[in-house]
């Protein structure tokens, strides 16, 4: 099978790390070639003949192995998370002296979860009314959740390039809290819940009309077609790709 | 039809008193004997025959009008807003005096949403955690709606019955009013949306299950079959009854 | 711990169980005194002194069990399917020998279920119209599930013991199937999805208002809260009840 | 103002006709020039001075009128059912000979349903399970409704156009109907419920993971901001456009 892709992981003892072997195991078209500890040498990437390297490592090391990679000619993708935007402009300078190698970093391996803040976005400016609400188990420590802030933000993004002004909201009189938290102009609520994993909604209003886009992310098994979708196009895509949703054919 | 139920409107210029004059006039056991402004002359319900009389006036003459009403030997059924304690009370004290008469005061017509609250009310000792989302037109002033709080209170006495301590929440870093409102204990989150109407959400988790009752009110037509179902029960229901709940069959 | 009561769980080797046992282990009023195989020596049970035996076995020995635990004076909670009406009629028999002891026999030991299920009956003679939507995993080869069946016969039998006729439809063009599968009157549709779990939703319907109770249910240990709740009920319940609505205080 | 475009309604004493005359009259930035019955001369649309002409006719004048407003040089948004793929080649055709002006048809002028087809096509190719529920007032005779089949023949194609094969289904015992209707390949479900409008819900399953875009319609004037965006564009995009997705800037 020739044209299998060689794959190694790096973080393989990790939560996200151990089903991402599995996954690359089950999968066809992949071949695992190493299943690397996150403080494992790099080295042995390269000699096992990977292609491609899956980082589920740490903050503290991701970006060193990433240059390593792009050094040995192994394209990245990466799902640690730590990554800030000076860090993804070293590793893309780095990938302008090496002109082949691709990397792919993605804060968010869900489709479901990309698709939604994608279409979030696009929705976005034709609503005259939109919020969030986002919905956890009881243990999580943060309120609102990184992925609904990040929606948020994103929705006010698209809200504020098409010209519209605030949502309308006549409240005078209100309990504190009940009108959620301001995320740029955006209401995001938190539900906390027993039994619950991790869950978002987007409700958006017009006169006489509602949308909702709603993502359940009931088990980390549905980052892996995300994971394996990254592995399949890397290796055709040069340069630095900053998120899922470029790989995802949303024209 | 000698059977037909006569009946008055009290404040039958107002929203919810023309649309009761409508559901009077179609429903075939009941016949509209006299269709009152909210200040007329209380004379004229007696005076017309009638055997109920329905109060959608204004707070300051409803108490006035149900004395009357009494006095007269009409039974009442209640839709008016402003009842305390107290004036319950006063009605509870009058109505000893008169023993064949009946009143029934409620706060809320729709018989989805006295369900609601019934429910939540009836599961709420049986879960974990809960929590109650609303959901209404952006015009609206007050955050939570007064149902919201209403039902959210049940659940927190429900809770406190059965003796269940606080819901889990592990929450220590949040954005000011991600986590809702403080309602008695129970979080309850307002999301003002245009296009909505009058909506409300109860969510219950337990680990590995979740239970939701919603409520959706489009139209003040669905305050009918509440108001026609206490016309026809209170003649056979002596004393003061406060809230549907009571004449829905709910053992 | 005197105040601890004793329990025996029969077929501790399947998957309900076996998450049975843990549940027993981790309750702190509960002691967990045998975890027999389904076909196991009953005599053990006794032996080791249970009061209560949880039965998770098969439907060819079920009954048996319970005629056995009856005569040894062991109180039974009972999860295994299999029981018809005349199963049951030869254990009410039974118990009346044994004024002291109790048996339960429950389809199902979600709570959410169970009270989706009583909200349902007791919601649909208020409203005109109603459906029921279950939702499964894709691996499931029955449709409607035998939940979603019993549901939409309960709501039948509500509606008719309060006179209500057909629900409204006006359907004369239809593709094969577009309106579900008939129940007793009651259209119950069934969707299969891939990442689901098991999920039921009842939507009620009157002019103006939609009344929805929906239930998740995500993972076997969803049942537990019930289980547990049947055992510590049971020892001061005698005689046959059959299904855990009656031990939720729904009055 | 001479920025303002000038409007003409056809059609304008039906239900759809009278909501637009209103919008056009609200809008600040177009003028409303002419408002005609569906049989009226289509003569005064020019006489009046029009730019743009909507038509909310009938079937059997819609394709004339058109042909008729191009001949005159005036921009033409048709909301109007009965267009077949002959119709449109039609006005085609002539539009070739008139190059300044532009006609938009569009089958749905709700923002929310033309950007849930729009998202469910997207999405489903990155889906291994995928439904569609469509709910509406009982009234309604045709089940499942256009706006359904045709999503689910957009997801049917998508899919196809990935190379996806059939959704997953273990389903073997059936209670006829509790499938629901087979549309290419995907499961369409229809319900019937007083007190709903028009809703429609795309359910979308990996392992781990749903997602659901749901769009609920409570008004006709929901379809107006559609409306009013088809103006706006339609003078400054020569040709004929079919669907409102394309003026969504869905890039």
């Amino acid at each position: 099978m020739g044209e299998q892709i060689r794959v190694a992981v790096l973080g393989a003892a990790g939560r996200m790390g151990a089903t991402t072997v599995r996954a690359v195991q089950e999968a066809p078209d992949l071949e695992l070639v190493a299943a690397l500890d996150a403080d494992a040498d790099l080295a042995r990437v390269a000699a096992a003949g990977a292609q491609v390297a899956i980082d589920f490592t740490v903050p503290s090391v991701t970006e060193g192995n990433v240059h390593a990679l792009v050094d040995a000619g192994v394209h990245a993708v990466v799902g640690t998370t730590g990554w800030d935007e000076a860090a993804l402009a070293r590793v893309r300078d780095h990938l302008a002296d090496r002109p082949g190698v691709g990397v792919l970093v993605a804060p968010n391996f869900a489709l479901g979860a990309v698709l939604t803040m994608h279409f979030a976005r696009q929705a976005a400016r034709w609503f005259e009314s939109v919020e969030v609400v986002e919905l956890h188990h009881p243990e999580k420590v943060d309120a609102p959740s990184g992925t609904a802030r990040h929606t948020a933000q994103g929705i006010a993004e698209a809200r504020r390039a098409a010209g519209l002004g605030p949502v309308p909201d006549a409240t005078t009189q209100s309990l504190d809290g009940a009108r959620g938290a301001d995320v740029d102009g955006v209401r995001v609520h938190a539900v906390r819940l027993r039994g619950l994993v991790a869950h978002e909604e987007v409700l958006l209003g017009n006169a006489g009309e509602q949308l909702t886009i709603r993502h359940d992310s009931f088990d980390r098994v549905s980052f892996m077609p995300g994971v394996l979708l990254g592995v399949r196009r890397v290796v055709g895509r040069p340069g630095l790709t900053v998120g899922l949703e470029h790989l995802l054919d949303l024209a």
